[in-house]
């Protein structure tokens, strides 16, 4: 009953989730098979057409990145926790644990007809994503486990703000993936992009 | 031979343990295979299809969530460990990397006529991974560890009672599961709910 | 180069490996496909014929579990740590990471006629492991890292003489499992639960 | 905020993946499979014909480990992280976890005619890899999280000098793989065999 300890066992729990969730996307790549006496040049070719699971792997392990980073930094502004944190908590990381499935959709279907149904539900999940976040900043608001009231309550503020934006803008781009797939990506890619710059931005020198 | 080091490394072990189980689970879901000129919603349904093992992911993923909290919270009130302890949460351990094995079974047989067996094996799985908790307990009790006995005795009590009633439950529902297996998996899910109730529950605030 | 970090992070990532590894052994055991019209029992008897797989997967746990304890118990008496140690440490994560592939090995073979060559490299295995122990024993023994000297010379003393009977029995059973395969397999469990006793024994109230 | 926390869970962080990307090596290496009435010297000579996956795993796994331990002691020395440096690290980490794919490829194609391009693309990995530890390198010398500036400074440097010098060894290699792809794999194997006696050597007793 150390105030530290469980702190402690929630991040190592949650690291370990982030970091097996991101380590196991690779899994997903599969060395492509030639036969004997094909020309080098088949293994090239058939390498670079491996161009979505390369896509898809960077994607999804830059989405973990940035919310492991989002998660360190609001977990660290606790100095308690509480069980219905932990299930927030565990909520979340349910969704952490199952990025490699529509990541392996996408990687499967963006090259085909189908590219719209992947890119619909890889936006789907990060707006379902994002949803889960608001309920751990609800969880996290509870006053009896803040360490530093002022510096919190702001904090997780801005961290409400930025996913309620979140959810709006991956709402957006899985409609627009509906009709229009290719450009559904682009605002992924585009997406995941601003979330790094705006981590690293005028706040992180934290 | 610090005092806190041996638990610092058992639940950095066991939380390992917990994280890799629960992030193994979503490899068991496949990516859907469509050939290339089927109509798009041919993709839709063969995901929809899937439910099985969204439902299995879900479910076990929740049961090592709750294992998870129930070890969180009863190894924080020991302060030191001791060998017989070391083995039994090894046999815990056991059977938490088991679980993507029952769980696969459910995922693969609970929309087939084998449904029945699927949902037995599962509630047998409880069954057993109950009665490893209560050997756990036991081994907890030696006294020569007992870092604040008045508040271990209490917990280590009421999880014994709480698993007792847990084995008697899964038993109950592992034989139903024989004759009425959609009544089994009924009660799994329901059970599921009902121990993240309890332990959010009134003693929740720790 | 504060005296304790370097430990800390020797055994976070120690274990992360021995929990890994440990995790890992479940992918191998395979849900059995039945046809849809095959009868109900087939599938328990088709479950019940992965024995091997349960078997093997139970083994190789609990081979893990009984290297991680006295890893674990080995760690706790140095203070700090030498570069030599952390590569003599890779080289035995090295073959825990490698664990899984003897056990596979075994789990397939064990009921055919190849079951010889299965258990043959599992006991092989073991003789590998236990070398590896020695080397990384040795690596213990550089006075520079010694906290309490006398204590943990004993110490490796005694794991050095237990390593090196544990190679002479292991050697042992590779050359009778050449032979006599069923009995190798038998010394193989028996040898198992002799190292769970030894450890948890005379001087197990650590 | 306080100092200490951020640098535990990026260390703890980093350290799993690095666990998870070496033990994930060996679900590359598959058991053979022999028809039941096949010779037992089958069977042998099958897990002999094995030999470019254990070369590969080990290889990939003493990358691995000496990745680690140049990360392990660089991370000490830091008294605190910045957020460019924990996507600098982030960086690093998705090279280490994207180590399967190259293993695999050299495992599956070292022995047939394709080996140049498998050991191109495995000493095309390293080069990035290597440049991906500059970037690694730039972000850590940043003064505000300097702990021990002078000491920082000059292991920076010469951190930064190795990892340049084996960018070009790597190019080199791939160079060479192009047209000798057995040589440029003895190269790989030297140049693991030297990373591992260099940072054993002079400086090893930290």
């Amino acid at each position: 009953m150390t105030d530290g300890s469980p702190l402690t066992r929630l991040e190592a729990f949650s690291d370990a989730i982030f970091a097996i969730a991101a380590t196991l996307l690779v899994l997903e790549i599969r060395v492509p098979q030639v036969v004997p006496n094909a020309p080098v040049s088949e293994l090239w070719s058939r390498l670079a057409d491996l161009w979505p699971s390369y896509l898809a792997f960077v994607l999804s392990f830059g989405t973990i990145l940035v919310m492991w980073v989002n998660h360190h930094n609001s977990i660290r502004m606790l100095c308690r926790t509480s069980k219905p944190f932990l299930y927030a908590n565990g909520l979340l990381l349910l969704l952490v644990t199952f990025i490699p499935f529509p990541t392996a959709l996408l990687a499967r279907y963006i090259d085909t007809p189908f590219r719209a149904v992947a890119t619909v539900c890889y936006a789907g999940y990060a707006v379902i994503t994002n949803g889960a976040f608001l309920v751990w900043g609800a969880a996290m608001e509870a006053p009896v486990y803040l360490g530093r009231p002022e510096l919190t309550r702001d904090h997780i503020a801005r961290l409400n703000r930025q996913t309620i934006a979140g959810m709006a803008v991956y709402l957006g781009t899985a409609v627009i993936s509906w009709w229009l797939p290719v450009v559904g990506l682009g605002l992924l890619v585009a997406l995941w992009i601003f979330w790094v710059m705006l981590s690293i931005g005028p706040a992180g020198g934290a």
